[in-house]
């Protein structure tokens, strides 16, 4: 028998590391403990599963536990919560129904994820008051807010989760947080026919896209119907058992279902109780390879911090490709073949309503700042097509660069179409360290119904050059 | 007075130059001559004019001549063409209605574009046989193939194409040559209801964009109710006075209208006359700063070559960016302010019915070599979004390596949505002389409504990196 490679968490980066460990190494042991049911899971998709874009749940998932465990060969234990880690006799504690053990390790990853904050507001804990951060949840609601359109099995449901949302389907719901998971929600629960307000505590709306992309959206969200709060701060969460309503600003709002996302927080006690070394943002703290302060223990995913290449500065972004991308090249990494976990950028999109979002690197100057550069910002908007092709839609984008060296720092991006992927092109830029003026430079596509000749990332760079020269 | 700028050409490398000159440096003196009556017109957008998405044809003009005389204080000469240049005595001489006439320059700019091929067929001269290179070629064949819908403003027809398009409306129409306007004009066509047969001497349609994605295009085109002809040399046009039919193949096929689209070619000629250089592929050699051989004598847009950056050579791509762009840097060059016209890198998009067809880089493995190189491609498809978000469209990626340093060649693309602007993180990564690895390694976004986890561009390079490792 070859060494063990135990995985604690079986979601983006334990699941990637596991198979790849596996694919490289058929002969190694490996094991992935998992708390829950769920392995695998696109946990991006299930405000698409609420609003009725995805059909079932089980779509969300792209590999299952059956797949894994019989054509992977992975010995996936689902049920199974690791309550201690040893490092110094290499072996982990298990708790599953049938009691504890204990599993011997030779490499260890910890990709234990993150949870929702849950932040100390009077009236969190009513019925009918979410997070929303797991599979079960994202049943529970659409059931709710989905009234008797859907039947759904309902053998997934957490018994906590049963008991609040038995009424009648709700009209309204309050949304506390204006991030991703809060907007993805607004659009879910608008389709399903509530009505729907966001109470945001900053003066915008997706608080790392800055304020000039974060004001498009505001616009976007009231045309769509959605109430939109800012610079409001929740006090209370009121009701008698159930919700009843919110009290934001000194003023009472009703709302029979609040959804509070106010953003994640990682997983980290596990790994910090055996002394393994937290970084400054909170997460647990790796180094190229993934590995973190305690030898042959590494972390992946959520619950840890990346290198990101415009601050040079450990980060913590949790998002799905990272977790990807590092578990893979830490599965490859214990079978011997030592390969980097890659530095991130800050990249990240998200759809609301008709709008797509975009951003990369850098685009707060005071972050820049305290990264060592001398930012300067410009927004422009250009069409996404030729000015005389059908319907070209607006493309706003805020750029960064340093007036110093010239470097670009980042960007953000808003409009209907041709967004999402128009920011990979910056996110390369900025990998590749490159001055605004070489990006000015790229030879990029252009026909009549997909961009302007200069395309918008180009021209955004002209002006921004212009203010560096 | 300031020194004199004299430009050659008004359409986008020459109105760039002129316009940037004149902002930098407002007391210069900017001649533009150019010979017909159209300038700064987006010639891409020709056959959406002809299928009907463009209404005028004054839509494809972005500045006017009036708006650049006046606004821009440029001394536009339309109708004035030059039939030489003196470079000893930096004159050029110019024929305009009323007869010749000198003009002297400091600096002069030669942006004579590129003409249609007109291949040596016989029957080329039959009425009903285009080439579509113009304005006035674009209104006459649109009001031809849109018969009584449309009532056009005739007065800018030349007399050779009033003449023979003045039949009833035709049904069929064979187009010669499956390049980026053989497709763009089959849509056209097609859209306007006639029967489009399209011929290719090559085995495959879009040659620059490789052999897998050229299939994707052909089945589409033929899903769509186009004829294409693959492999196929048209031996004559038939015919007799006006345009009959094809000999193509050995067969005879009807044809009422036949567009010759079988590839341009720079117009070096008046250049050549005074002794400025062309280089290998027979376009006009220029330097980083869009130099010529002769002093003082600047070349730009399609009758000039381009440094790309994969060859590492000259490399002739007549496209409109690169024409604007060079424009642009060389107006900013004669101020005094030494501006370098920028690398290429091949990159090219189009749209072919419902597909975005796009590359940069090499392709194709024999120019690979021949840049010295020991390539490896890969292909990979790929969804467009995350597997359970509704309607997802296959990607299908080429994607070329370097099989010795590791680094990215090029890449080339087809699909239904997500291509046009996914290609430009390939072009970015390309202008960074990344290598696979790193182009794995990209932070790039990712929600459900967009791209897999792993975009379909990182897929395609962790496939071609598992080959190069």
């Amino acid at each position: 028998m070859g060494e063990t490679f135990v995985v604690i968490g079986g979601d983006a980066a334990g699941m990637s590391a596991a198979s790849k460990t596996k694919r490289d190494d058929p002969d190694r042991e490996v094991v992935v403990f998992e708390k829950g049911d769920w392995v695998s899971y696109g946990a991006c998709g299930m405000p698409y599963y609420v609003k009725g874009d995805v059909e079932t749940l089980e779509d969300l998932v792209a590999v299952t536990p059956e797949q894994f465990r019989e054509e992977r060969n992975i010995d996936l234990r689902t049920q199974s919560e690791v309550v201690a880690i040893d490092a110094e006799s290499k072996t982990v504690t298990v708790e599953d129904g049938d009691g504890r053990y204990e599993q011997a390790y030779d490499d260890l990853l910890v990709s234990t994820g993150a949870r929702a904050i849950r932040p100390p507001i009077d009236g969190i804990d009513l019925d009918g008051v979410f997070t929303f951060h797991d599979m079960d949840t994202a049943r529970a609601v659409r059931d709710y807010v989905a009234g008797d359109e859907i039947v759904a099995d309902r053998d997934g449901y957490g018994a906590e989760l049963r008991e609040y949302l038995t009424g009648e389907r709700p009209e309204s719901v309050a949304i506390i947080g204006g991030g991703y998971i809060g907007l993805e929600m607004a659009e879910a629960f608008d389709a399903r026919g509530l009505d729907v307000t966001v109470y945001e505590m900053l003066p915008h709306v997706l608080a790392p896209f800055g304020d000039d992309v974060a004001e498009t959206v505001e616009d976007h969200l009231r045309e769509k119907g959605i109430d939109v709060f800012l610079d409001t701060t929740v006090e209370e969460i009121v009701g008698d058992g159930h919700v009843a309503g919110i009290e934001a600003g000194s003023k009472r709002h009703d709302a029979e279902l609040v959804l509070v996302a106010t953003g994640v927080a990682p997983n980290t006690e596990l790994a910090a109780e055996a002394g393994v070394e937290t970084g400054e943002t909170g997460a647990i703290a790796t180094d190229e390879y993934g590995r973190t302060s305690v030898e042959n223990v590494y972390a992946a995913g959520d619950c840890a911090e990346a290198h990101n290449a415009v601050t040079d500065a450990s980060d913590w972004v949790p998002l799905a490709l990272t977790a990807n991308r590092s578990g893979r090249a830490i599965g490859q990494t214990v079978t011997g073949d030592a390969t980097e976990v890659g530095d991130i950028v800050g990249t990240a999109v998200v759809k609301v309503f008709d709008l797509e979002v975009a951003r990369t690197g850098i685009t707060d100057l005071e972050v820049a700042e305290v990264a060592g550069y001398d930012p300067v910002s410009k927004v422009v908007t250009d069409g996404s097509r030729a000015h005389y092709y059908p319907d070209p839609k607006p493309i706003t984008i805020q750029m960064v660069g340093d007036r110093e060296t010239g470097r670009l720092l980042g960007a953000a991006m808003v409009g209907e179409e041709g967004v999402a992927k128009r920011i990979d092109t910056v996110a390369t830029a900025l990998h590749a360290e490159m001055t605004v003026e070489e990006v000015q430079n790229l030879d990029l596509a252009y026909a009549p119904p997909f961009s302007p000749v200069w395309d918008p990332v180009l021209t955004a760079a002209k002006v921004l050059n212009g203010t560096l020269e």
